[in-house]
């Protein structure tokens, strides 16, 4: 920790952002580069922790250091801090080194009192402009200095106030108020005040020192806890004070104040994009108070400022090498920058930015790779809600499936997939309480899935992320009844054949219609996309289960296949029938030949077709993995419906065989139960026709004179028996289909590595698999003890309360899992050297994960195809060592 | 690998059991010592080996060796096989390693043919003798030599010739028959052979090489493999083969043939014990076609060759210092011994023998330690069915909980709890499809409990093992009707009232009544445990929930108390409506608030008892885990009964409330879900609620003048954050509870080890811990992905595929859960060296287990009440090196 509390804004620079947080760096750098900065200086981000440390109280010594600063200041403007006759006055502002927009408090014109007010009028000062000042610090100063602490000061109170007086005056607008009745506004909020048991201070130093601990304080108010969290900021890190000479964008007609950003921060256009207002201060802007002028007015009204602003946002794209969003004021006709900052933009426009900024030689490639977010490419490829919808939220959920979606609400997906079904069918979104694989055929026909319960890894969230579907899931305010074909939430009740909208990016349900947009998918983003594959050295894969997945996944860049789950194939149409019949007499040999014969027809196609698409890209294909009772119905709603029917005297055999059936399968934890290679071994039929399948298929591939890479993976082994016992079997399969075919099929075996024992046992596992693939889904749930199914009630309070750093679902778990992954890894390494390492679970597309599989030697990732670009752009930016390090 | 395939007796001796097996060992070892045993040799365990390696082939240059051995025989005896004028005849019979008794086959009177039976006459035997000899040959030749090979020879076949020889005579004894009918019988078996494809050898020296082989294959016959699996024996060890001169039990009345125990086999009492028949050969004694003679009658018959026979019992008694299981003949008034080894003893036999032996000064105490296998000490410890109790045993299910239990079949739990309370009650045995904790207060008042689903460590099995209930659980062939109050198995259906019986410790399900005797505690039993605690190292706890189990588990020796489950106190009488009525309304601080503070008063009292009953001993004692839902009806039935009352327009508001609140607590993977150190965090005021009664109770206690030492665990951490989050809340508690009081009190806090996370990361957590307890059964439910509840269906066949070694809920899987305790403790102890370790799952009470919880260096391990006796025995044999390893 350095000694020196204070910074001039000419002692600092833009490296300073740590000590100086992000405005005092940049106000320093600003002023140096000669741009017109109003002078001050910054209180560091360690005070700010002293602070706390503390228990709140200011250092010992800061004041005096402030002095100091402030002594440097007063000789610039000549003007002193209080001085009636020549006052100089200040703002206050926070800055931490992340940019926290409207998080944390400001006060502004600070060192105004009665006296300073008449004195400044004294000296010529506009008086409407003096008592509008002044009204506005003590509102400011007030609310964020003794709102905390003072039980009923409340901004809110000062507005009313304001607002009564427009009303006793009849007039609309604040410029209507004259300057006396501005003054009697400054009484009655002395008065507000005074009632609440504080006197405003006058004395422009107990202002100051207000301020800055009220500056500190707020770093930990609720709205700055909660958005911290969200973009995953350190709470520890604390925010700088900028202390500043005012300027005053209120003194009148030649003054204004204004954001904008160097380019467009929706498209990313090459122009400069912003809103100003004239006669007003920082705050009318964003109030919406009075509704902001947009820049281009500026030029018509006054070009000259409007070139200056331009050059000088030439000036700071061209230092900061980056798009800034800047702050400015016009005093009587000069120009002054308040800050600048880098800008927030869309993915759009961070694609747009970063390629143009190439070609325009401001960044390199690796600049324009290592700064585009690559969860930002979600926007760049989904539909979306045209920008500028105004819409009505009604209910957020879990941004489960991003992407926009309109429709009619549906409660049976039956019926969904009937509405929705083909290209003429109608807009549905499918509304559950939770989804089950049922409800697939109905998923798929729907715009976007709405539930009331699941995670971001239930059912509903996996199957969204894997096809695309816009989804919000867990939304626990709303209330699902299927039965009355309607939920509610609140008052609100939405019944079917109404129409909502769902913003799956952000978790939104939406009353009514809104306009969506399909993804535009730019020649930019082709580009960007290029380099990325330039710089990266890990494999993306997709996760995909049916030929237009794989067209889909390679269209966005994959490599091949990861994933291909083949259980879902059961679930369609004519097979689930199959399907069931076979399940239902599943001890008789007989029958389970007989219904795997007429899967293995369907199975062929399915993987010829695959294989067809992935033109000979490798596929990982994993055998069936979901306990068989998934195919069943619902036990217990099949319980309820006999017992109705029996209490009737009425009995329906079939509907009885199959609750016996369901019964006898019925699992307490089917996560944990007879699945993944367990049934493969209790009923070895069912991979033996699984594997016939895929080679079959891959072998008419062959003989059409294509080329098809089938790696088939075993799932769920923990003991390295599993996999001797079942792929011996397997391998005669192979070799027989191989020689009734007539060809050599470059297959592989191998297994996935998702329970905890697979890891800790890998070097015994990695004699008989050719290949891993880390199944972090299943290793995540098993590792932590964690269902995904059921975890949403104690994940998110722990997030919340910090008892982890984040859902271990979405972004690996480095110390737990990771260190399993590591296990695996290295104990593989030593019996297989050569061995492949991949990744297939919800992690393979999120870039902190993407960024430890490259840490830790995985040779792809594999994620859901629309994920594909994301993991291609984290990927490329682990190998320029510009990944998302862990939380 | 020797070179040598053949040692003659006088070349081997006792320690090579390895190479000679048992029988051929103890063979050597008997020779050699003086004893009269029949001249031979053996051929070695590794030439079965070699037999099996080159595709059962025997190796080349083996019959020469066997002949150069044969000449020995051959020499000594002064006969020469084959030579009709002075036949030697032979045995031939297995011996592996390990005593497989009965399983594979033995061929006698080997040299037999025409030539040889006439040629034995005409030199004056009895020709009633040499027939009688010769079909026993050709019936065994045939069918160990043949019957694998050539379809349809049979033994049946033989035995009913013989049968129907006898009927043609109409007599019914075998000695009834005459030489000539028997050498017609020969004729009529050679007949036989020859009808299925077979000529009977007539060369000796190729029935000797047809005999060898047979035996080498019936290494692997199905019931040798059966066994070996039972008991755990690799298969890969194979059989050797003994090849001696015959001695005759069948020449006339002064011959014979027995066996004999050195001691009781079944009290330990010191007399010879044994059974044998005169005019016989071995297989006679044991088929059963006569009624062998107790021993005692050769007392009286013939003192002098009973008295020898009884000297030569006390050689080999002191000679390998362990009670024998001896084979002998009598050849015209001379006594020969054909075999002995250790002999298989009762938990009770094992526990006096090794006791006596002590006093005897024939073994040491660290040998007589050594020697019990610490499961038999169950049976010292439970209810027995009467010994030669004959029964109808009607079907077998999982040996869950060891005893016997007899009383009337009941198919409620309340109803059972109703018949079978107090001491008056009714016997009673609860059958149930599968139990839950609803059927608790029924299960305890039951004499012994059967479920037809669930596994080893099913609820059923948990209760039946902590409260010793003797329990078949998981038994499949039953069907249970509880609606119709009975159950069946194939034809025979059982009613509610009618009588069955269990026997725990084999799984066995009886039809009707049985005697049941309770366990002596004899003196011997308490001065063998006195030693075993003299060696051991290791701490012995016990999991106990009531004063009662503690009072329990100190009388078998417990050190303290190394889980309480405080939720089982929740189920209990009173206490269950108001569980209930707080989960009802769990949102709601109020009601928890009150309910809780009821619930404190039944806890308090709950652990002042169990500190009482542990006069200072300390208590790890658990803060709630399961689930809440638990608490709660089932949903499934609850649906159908609303579902029922509906259609028929009925309405029960309490059911619908209690229906809502079972839906939305309903988790599908409960064992991951919203439980232990997750509930606690969710719903801080229920373990605050329980610290406070353990602390209160504690204090009570030292208040009047004892000593309580609470260890508070908390379980299925997974982050340290939990801890440090919990803990810092509960240590609020424990001050005030102090502060309040007035008393200091030893507490501490600690964490269950049980999710892999948490084993992973001991480093971090034991810096909040003060102890670790692994649950190795979640530990073992999460490292392999296996939910206990649901994993017969396949546990079973991995078992006996040998895909697993053996059940991991049973012995510790070493390789994988193992492998997680060694990290957990190597980490844990770099922070905090002295943490103290323990094991309080199943596995606690398992010898395998607590062998290698003894190699990890834990400080106690923690069992059922009844397996403490079993821990500590299993304790003393891993500090003297002789625990059971792993399989």
């Amino acid at each position: 920790m350095s000694n020196k509390r204070v910074y001039l804004f000419r002692e600092g620079d833009k490296s300073m952002r740590d000590l100086l947080g992000g405005k005092g760096a940049n106000l320093a750098e600003m002023s140096n580069i000669g741009l017109p900065v109003p002078p001050g200086f910054t209180i560091t981000t360690e005070v700010c922790t002293e602070y706390y440390a503390s228990g709140k109280k200011l250092p010992a010594g800061l004041m005096e250091e402030i002095e100091t600063a402030l002594k440097d200041v007063e000789k610039d403007q000549g003007k002193t801090l209080g001085d009636p006759n020549n006052p100089l006055l200040l703002s206050v502002r926070s800055g931490a080194k992340f940019s926290m927009p409207g998080m944390m408090d400001t006060v502004l014109n600070l060192g105004l009192n009665d006296q300073v007010a008449e004195g400044m009028i004294a000296k010529g000062a506009d008086p409407r402009f003096v008592y509008d000042s002044y009204r506005r610090l003590i509102m400011m100063l007030s609310d964020v200095a003794f709102g905390d602490r003072y039980e009923g000061i409340s901004k809110h109170d000062f507005e009313h106030q304001f607002y009564d007086l427009k009303a006793e005056l009849g007039v609309k607008e604040d410029l209507e108020v004259s300057a006396d009745k501005l003054k009697e506004l400054c009484e009655r909020y002395k008065a507000y005040v005074q009632s609440k048991g504080v006197t405003f201070p006058q004395d422009a130093r107990e202002q100051m020192k207000e301020a800055v601990e009220a500056v500190f304080r707020s770093w930990n108010n609720e709205r700055a806890i909660i958005y911290r969290r969200r973009e995953k900021i350190d709470d520890a890190i604390g925010t700088a004070v900028n202390i500043q000479a005012m300027v005053f964008g209120n003194m009148g007609d030649d003054c204004g104040t204004g954001v904008a950003f160097t380019r467009n921060a929706s498209t990313g256009d090459k122009e400069v994009f912003g809103e100003y207002l004239m006669n007003a201060q920082g705050e009318d802007v964003v109030a919406g108070v009075r509704t902001p002028l947009d820049l281009n007015e500026l030029k018509l009204q006054n070009p000259i400022i409007y070139n200056e602003f331009v050059n000088f946002c030439n000036v700071l794209e061209h230092h900061y090498k980056d798009m800034q969003d800047i702050e400015f004021t016009i005093e009587r006709n000069k120009l002054f920058i308040l800050q600048c900052r880098s800008g927030k933009r869309t993915g759009t426009a961070a694609v747009k930015t970063a390629v143009d900024m190439v070609h325009e030689c401001l960044i390199t490639k690796e600049e324009a790779i290592a700064r585009v977010n690559p969860d930002l490419l979600n926007q760049v490829l989904l539909p979306v809600i045209a920008p500028g919808t105004k819409y009505d939220v009604i209910a957020k959920g879990l941004p489960a499936g991003p992407g926009a979606a309109t429709g009619v609400a549906v409660f049976d997906a039956n019926r969904a997939a009937e509405m929705g079904k083909g290209g003429q069918g109608q807009r549905v979104i499918l509304v559950r309480a939770d989804t089950s694989p049922d409800d697939l055929a109905g998923m798929l026909a729907a715009q976007g899935v709405l539930t009331e319960r699941g995670g971001m890894t239930s059912h509903a969230a996996l199957v969204a992320r894997g096809f695309g579907i816009p989804t919000v899931a867990g939304c626990s305010s709303i209330r699902v009844d299927a039965e009355k074909r309607q939920f509610t939430i609140g008052d609100v009740t939405i019944k079917e054949g109404d129409y909502i909208s769902l913003n799956g990016g952000l978790g939104e349900v939406i009353h009514g219609q809104v306009p969506v947009e399909d993804a535009k998918m730019t020649g930019d983003f082709g580009t960007f996309m290029g380099w990325a594959d330039e710089f990266r050295k890990m494999g993306v894969r997709a996760n995909a289960d049916s030929p237009a997945d794989v067209r889909k996944a390679i269209e966005l860049g994959a490599e091949g296949v990861g994933l291909t789950r083949t259980e879902h194939m059961f679930f369609e149409g004519d097979r689930r029938p199959v399907v069931v019949s076979m399940i239902l007499d599943i001890d008789n040999p007989e029958t389970r030949a007989a219904k795997l014969g007429e899967l293995l027809e369907f199975q062929r196609e399915d993987f010829k077709g695959i294989f067809e698409a992935l033109e000979g890209r490798p596929a990982t294909i994993r055998l069936i993995d979901p306990p068989l009772h998934e195919f069943l119905p619902n036990l217990t709603e099949l319980t309820a419906e006999v017992a109705v029917d029996k209490a009737a005297g009425k009995s329906d055999a079939a509907k009885e065989t199959m609750l016996r059936a369901a019964e006898s399968m019925h699992e307490i934890n089917p996560m944990l139960g007879l699945r993944g290679v367990r049934l493969s071994i209790v009923y070895p039929e069912i991979v033996a026709m699984q594997v016939r399948a895929i080679l079959e298929g891959a072998a008419s591939v062959i003989k059409a004179g294509g080329k098809a890479v089938p790696e088939i993976m075993i799932p769920l082994v923990g003991h390295v028996n599993e996999l001797t016992t079942i792929k011996a079997d397997l391998e005669k399969t192979a070799k027989a289909v191989e020689a009734e075919q007539g060809v050599s099929i470059p297959y592989s075996f191998g297994t996935m590595i998702e329970v905890p024992r697979g890891a800790l046992t890998a070097d015994e596992i990695a004699v008989e698999a050719e290949f891993f693939s880390f199944g972090t889904n299943d290793l995540t749930q098993m590792t932590f003890g964690f269902s995904r199914d059921d975890s949403d009630k104690f994940l998110k309070p722990y997030v919340e309360r910090k008892i982890l750093p984040g859902d271990p679902f979405e972004s690996i778990d480095r110390k737990g899992v990771g260190q399993l992954m590591q296990i695996a890894i290295d104990k593989a390494k030593k019996v297989r050297p050569n061995i492949k390492l991949g990744i297939c679970g919800e992690h393979g597309g999120d870039p902190s994960s993407v960024q430890f599989c490259y840490e830790i030697g995985l040779d792809y990732v594999s994620c859901s195809p629309f994920r594909v670009p994301i993991a291609r752009l984290a990927a490329a930016q682990a190998a320029l060592g510009k990944g998302v390090s862990d939380k």
